[in-house]
């Protein structure tokens, strides 16, 4: 199948030119012969990694790990082939409004994403939640702590905009802080504990023995950046006491409930894009997440702005 | 407070002399004037490591790291100091009889370790599990996985008296292949998917690597022996896509329950002592033990044989 799409964000190492974007939504243009549920004139998402669904993996909700997963990439295009459609996408019963579509776009990678963090850390009503990492995936691990009715969500920042986007998504504290100190500041604000749960949103060294470090004895690390160079000393890992769980996030066992949350209005992910960009201008995009001049950027294919109808995105 | 006590395993590393042995129970003697509800004459049961049982890690359920923590040592004795008594300490009702005296003794650490690395494993009715290491924690992490209702159990094993204690405590399946060979041996018996549940219960690089190779995408891992050299990579454990969680066992948090299968005859741990010297030939236990002609040694204090009534022991 087809899907008109665009995506957002660089793969992590690139050796050979790759097509690029994983993070995508649209309207769905054509199907191949082995789809059934999945039809021309629908509204669709999906995640980075193609599953059928079907497997034993999938049905544990570990489709990132889908018996038959695929990968999908180069979504900044006009169209996107999506493998897999019936179990990879997920299609709504209308065409959305074009003002929900930055936040149905989030669900795809980094609502999803930030969501399992939360849900990995094992974030229940009444936790205290510390969140590692300000980038949009750390931003939206704090919306979804607060959906999960954390009590208490310190947001680990050092930039003034998403600070105030932390906050606007639930975040109770800020500290600016890292590494030892930042470690020192959870320990404070919890009274020598640690916190509930920690979100480790980064994926580097410094940032997992944050997470681990601020985490109290019995609690919860959850670690959704893929680790660059990251080694975990065994023994420290057993005085530490933690829980530890993280991967590609499993998007795909999220999408019916975060696109529901999306559609009824009660949650806004869609707020960490911060720049709108039409297609032709992804370089700018990435530009500007580099020199911090924007959280996140949404990218439209032409003729594709006005009504919204269309959309798909990505940044 | 003063336990009549014998002990049971040596320490990991031994620099200089030091009092042995940390699994115990036995009748109180005397107590110190800060201890108030343990009282002498009772038959006791504690934990390895001392803990106040109130502090917030204590209420957590994680009293091997109570803020208070103290290690209780030097059990392999005719006597033993617990600190923080009344928090460290589980007595019970009436004075038990003989027979439970070896079952009780495991609750002290064996027991406990092995059903901690069952819960942390999230051992539930229904689930495949797999256990590494067929020392005594190993095989009552079978038996605390049969309590939990797993319904398949796979023991890996290549020694005839423990693959037989093992199935006796529940397991169905035993494997003697080791490493990848027996990574490959679990996927085979689980149709390529994987166990729910992994319990390493040995602290090495290779058999933290099989666990982890071991389990199902979304499963988990527990591991329950002090990691030796155990390095984890950061990417090899983001896409092994599994949980982890270990430590040293909160054994206190389990004592009750415990204690309480064993009196209602429910379950027969004690059977892992296939050996019961007096305390002055615990050399010979332990040579017994490295030379795999025992599985488990039982220590008894001088004129404690007979009657059971004081009993204190280890090995």
């Amino acid at each position: 199948m087809r899907v008109r799409s665009v995506p957002y964000r660089g793969f992590e190492s690139i050796t050979q030119p790759v097509p690029m974007g994983h993070e995508y939504c649209g309207i769905v243009e054509e199907v191949g012969s082995a789809v059934k549920n999945i039809k021309p004139g629908q509204f669709v998402v999906g995640s980075f990694f193609a599953s059928d669904n079907t497997c034993p993996n999938c049905q544990f909700g570990y489709q990132s790990s889908c018996m038959h997963r695929e990968s999908v990439g180069g979504a900044q295009a006009p169209l996107l082939r999506v493998p897999l459609a019936d179990g990879t996408l997920l299609a709504t019963l209308d065409i959305p409004s074009a003002d929900l579509i930055p936040s149905l776009l989030t669900t795809s990678d980094v609502l999803g994403t930030g969501w399992f963090a939360a849900d990995a850390a094992n974030v229940k009503p009444g936790s205290t939640v510390a969140v590692i990492g300000d980038g949009a995936v750390g931003l939206l691990g704090v919306l979804s702590a607060r959906q999960m009715g954390a009590e208490r969500i310190i947001a680990m920042s050092r930039h003034e905009p998403r600070q105030k986007l932390a906050r606007e998504f639930g975040a109770t504290d800020i500290v600016t802080e890292r590494g030892d100190e930042g470690v020192a500041r959870i320990m404070d604000l919890t009274h020598g504990i640690g916190a509930d749960s920690v979100l480790e949103c980064v994926g580097t060294q410094e940032s997992m023995l944050q997470a681990i470090h601020s985490t109290r004895k019995g609690g919860y690390v959850s670690y959704v950046g893929v680790p660059h160079g990251v080694e975990l000393d065994g023994g420290e890992l057993f005085f530490a006491h933690v829980h530890l769980h993280g991967s590609p996030a499993p998007v795909r066992r999220y999408l019916p409930e975060l696109i529901d949350l999306v559609l009824k209005g009660q949650i806004n992910p869609g707020k960490v894009f911060d720049l709108q960009l039409p297609l032709e201008q992804v370089a700018e995009g990435y530009r500007a997440m580099d020199e911090r001049r924007a959280i996140k950027a949404l990218l439209r294919p032409e003729g594709d702005s006005t009504d919204g109808k269309l959309d798909t995105e990505g940044s």
